[in-house]
């Protein structure tokens, strides 16, 4: 244990920028980008925005990034003005990521979305970081590759890289981390580098690569990602399957990711998501706790895991198992997954949905799960779960009427046991929607003051000024 | 582009510890750890030895550690006196990365073996960074689960991850960047951390648990480490096929890849590597470019994909196969790869054997083995090539009498040309052995100044007094 004051600090940054800097960076700006630069105030809300409940904070300006050349003298105008500087890809991320808490400059890379290579030979393909993953697919659909990676929203690839992200798919195709082969990213002294070469592994040095995935815009701006593809399956089969009770379904979770079935997606749905499943996507499922599943494979190996499953599953009360044949059957089915954020919503009009997640090992998943549902129901709370639930990853909406000071604070109570209890079961208190600013106690929680302080030192050796998303990660 | 005097500088150690401070080393050393404390030539020249032409660098002491406690206090005392401290593991590197260069302790954590923990239904172990992987796997014998990475060598899993080792299973399982859920980890001020939860996938902050593998050792001293098994396979199918060029070999593991075949192995032996095996491992297979193959799954999964390999390997003039139905051909055929340095070695008896690693995109494999060969045989050099070709990434071991200077002064010119030509490539200098000393100037050229700096900042960040491993990875 290393003494508290031996610690780093970081600049700590108070407020927002004063008038009279603002005012300076944004002629600078203007004088460098021209109509590129927006400062009306529907953009700058727009860019300060949040998913969830956490209050927006505009930035001063936005730059509607073109090329690399644009953010690097950004960046330096940036540091000129000693101006805070926020990465903005599609805005789609949880943990109020993209507000600007003491203003400056939102760069939006949304219109750097070339796709600027595909490796078919090599399986990948160089993109910018704008391009987002619903449009690189369509870029890659003659290919016979595809990007895996699917969050549920239609995320950029740079803002996926620097949250980590991952989604339904991750338990067979991995992570971001697992996907991101190299970055070019832009430094907070104006410089360009890429983290590594496009060879599919490699011993050459500290693993920049993965350093900067995950970091959420705090070391620098993301202006190029290399991403290794995967093939498309020659066939696919998916179904869904109804359980007794969470627990089951759980335990056939784990037995299927411990018999090796290289199962593509294995999803919980807890019986009040069903239920708004069906009201929102017309579906008409057995309101009781249920698996989504898909696999991937040749016809053969496909057949022959779905009748593997669906053994483990009749082993743990699990059945009717219901096959999705048809492509459109299964699509439909995958909406309602995509969907579920909104079917949550939709259950009680008016709320705001409250999203959160965490990650256990996949043998603390059903205590884990049924804890959170009995804590749910004791803090009087509407909050159905869903779950990527063969990585022990599950999320939580809790339908929050914001004019209700009390159910806001019993939802708090609420969001902050269960960070806990993932942390006390020896796992995190995010597994996929990052850190952002609401989970920086719960980080320090999960990795202790001396974890935190290496990545305090990191940010430090990277941006002394602290220009790059201040406030968010761990506290300054 | 950032100007070279804004770059950061390590401290830079000169020379050796002086008699003095040796002296006094030594002593604060042995009155903490008594006999566990070796000062012996022997045990010191030991380790600081190499398996490779790098001259070796003996510490000043060993410690052989049992314990966190023991790791943290030797940290603590060497810090004191400014002495440099490296890791120690096996012993297995290949880039000299146990040497001692500047003297100091070298910490031999090979008595901190436990197996802490197997989570079989989590498919993770928690041990001690001394447990070797074969070791690891006996344990394991009977919980159906293994530690794929399989360097060849039987190295330490510590060892493995602070060198992000991988192997000939890596195609299939990955690397030690895919394979450590996380790290418990000694810095230079005497902290230990844990890096990660134990969770399957985490957004919690900067990923310090893949900065920490492969640092060599320079950021920090491995203590514990957690690791993700894979379920033994039900059933596993092997065999050899010869082809009638390298070139021929490289398009059927190409095709195999973009196939999505998920090939557990697939290996290359140049036609001299296959010839030296023969001898070495006494068997008769045709002195040609040849693939060792693998797959794993259930009975059926294996059977499909050995019969979809056996068709590709057809079309690029591959056959006939041969399969090793029975679990002992199989071990006699992965014995004789894993012994293929050592068959490499008899060759030339009294040579040694310069092993360096290359690893590209895929799609560039063949031209790059071909122009290594001809490169070889221009350099009048006696040079066998293996490699783990489902990666990109292939080896050569240069037998050479290191008592002509001129064969000594070809060998480097020829493995400072391959080292450039993987890096033209859009690849590595080193798939999987690491930079250690002699690489050092090729992860210049294949990253550029930008990143190594970044590296160089973690490094001071984390240890400025440089205390861990100096010398490796990058010029102070």
């Amino acid at each position: 244990m290393i003494s508290a004051d031996a610690r780093v600090s970081l600049r700590r940054r108070e407020g927002r920028l004063s008038a009279g800097i603002v005012a300076d960076l944004t002629a600078a700006l203007a004088a460098r980008f021209g109509d590129a630069l927006a400062t009306s105030e529907a953009v700058r809300q727009q860019h300060g925005h949040t998913l969830t409940w956490i209050e927006t904070a505009p930035p001063d300006a936005v730059l509607f990034a073109r090329s690399r050349q644009d953010v690097i003298d950004a960046v330096r105008i940036c540091a000129a003005h000693d101006a805070p500087i926020v990465p903005f890809g599609a805005g789609t991320s949880l943990e109020g990521h993209v507000n600007a808490l003491h203003g400056g400059l939102s760069i939006d890379v949304s219109q750097m979305n070339r796709v600027l290579a595909v490796n078919a030979e090599d399986l990948d393909c160089v993109v910018e970081p704008g391009v987002t993953r619903k449009a690189l697919n369509e870029h890659l659909r003659d290919t016979g590759l595809f990007f895996p990676i699917d969050p549920g929203a239609d995320a950029s690839i740079g803002g996926m890289a620097a949250t980590r992200a991952s989604g339904t798919n991750a338990v067979r195709y991995g992570t971001m981390k697992d996907r991101v082969l190299s970055l070019g990213v832009v430094t907070a002294d104006g410089a360009y580098l890429r983290t590594a070469s496009r060879a599919k592994k490699s011993s050459a040095g500290y693993d920049l690569t993965r350093l900067f995935v995950g970091s959420e815009g705090t070391l620098g701006a993301i202006v190029e990602v290399t991403l290794r593809l995967a093939g498309v399956p020659e066939a696919i089969a998916g179904g869904h399957c109804p359980f007794e009770t969470v627990r089951a379904a759980c335990d056939a979770t784990i037995a299927t990711i411990q018999s090796g079935l290289p199962v593509a997606r294995i999803e919980l749905l807890d019986a009040l998501q069903v239920k708004a499943c069906n009201a929102y996507s017309k579906l008409a499922l057995p309101e009781q706790p249920t698996l989504f599943v898909e696999f991937h494979g040749s016809p053969e190996s496909v057949a022959e895991q779905a009748r593997r499953f669906d053994e483990i599953a009749a082993d743990y009360t699990g059945g009717p198992f219901v096959w999705a044949t048809k492509p459109e059957e299964r699509s439909r089915l995958w909406q309602a997954r995509h969907d579920a954020y909104w079917a949550a919503v939709a259950l009680r009009p008016g709320a705001r949905a409250l999203a959160t997640d965490a990650c256990v090992p996949i043998s603390r998943l059903a205590d884990c799960v049924e804890e959170t549902q009995r804590d749910i129901a004791e803090h009087k709370l509407i909050a159905p779960i869903v779950g990527h639930v063969g990585d022990g990853n599950f999320h939580v909406s809790a339908l929050i009427d914001m004019n209700d000071p009390d159910e806001v604070a019993r939802a708090e109570h609420f969001i902050d046991r269960l960070a806990r209890r993932a942390v006390a079961m020896d796992g995190t208190c995010t597994g996929e929607h990052g850190v952002g600013q609401k989970k920086i106690p719960y980080v320090e929680a999960e990795l202790g003051p001396e974890a935190i302080d290496l990545m305090r030192r990191i940010k430090l050796a990277f941006d002394p000024q602290n220009l790059f998303n201040p406030g968010k990660i761990f506290r300054a």
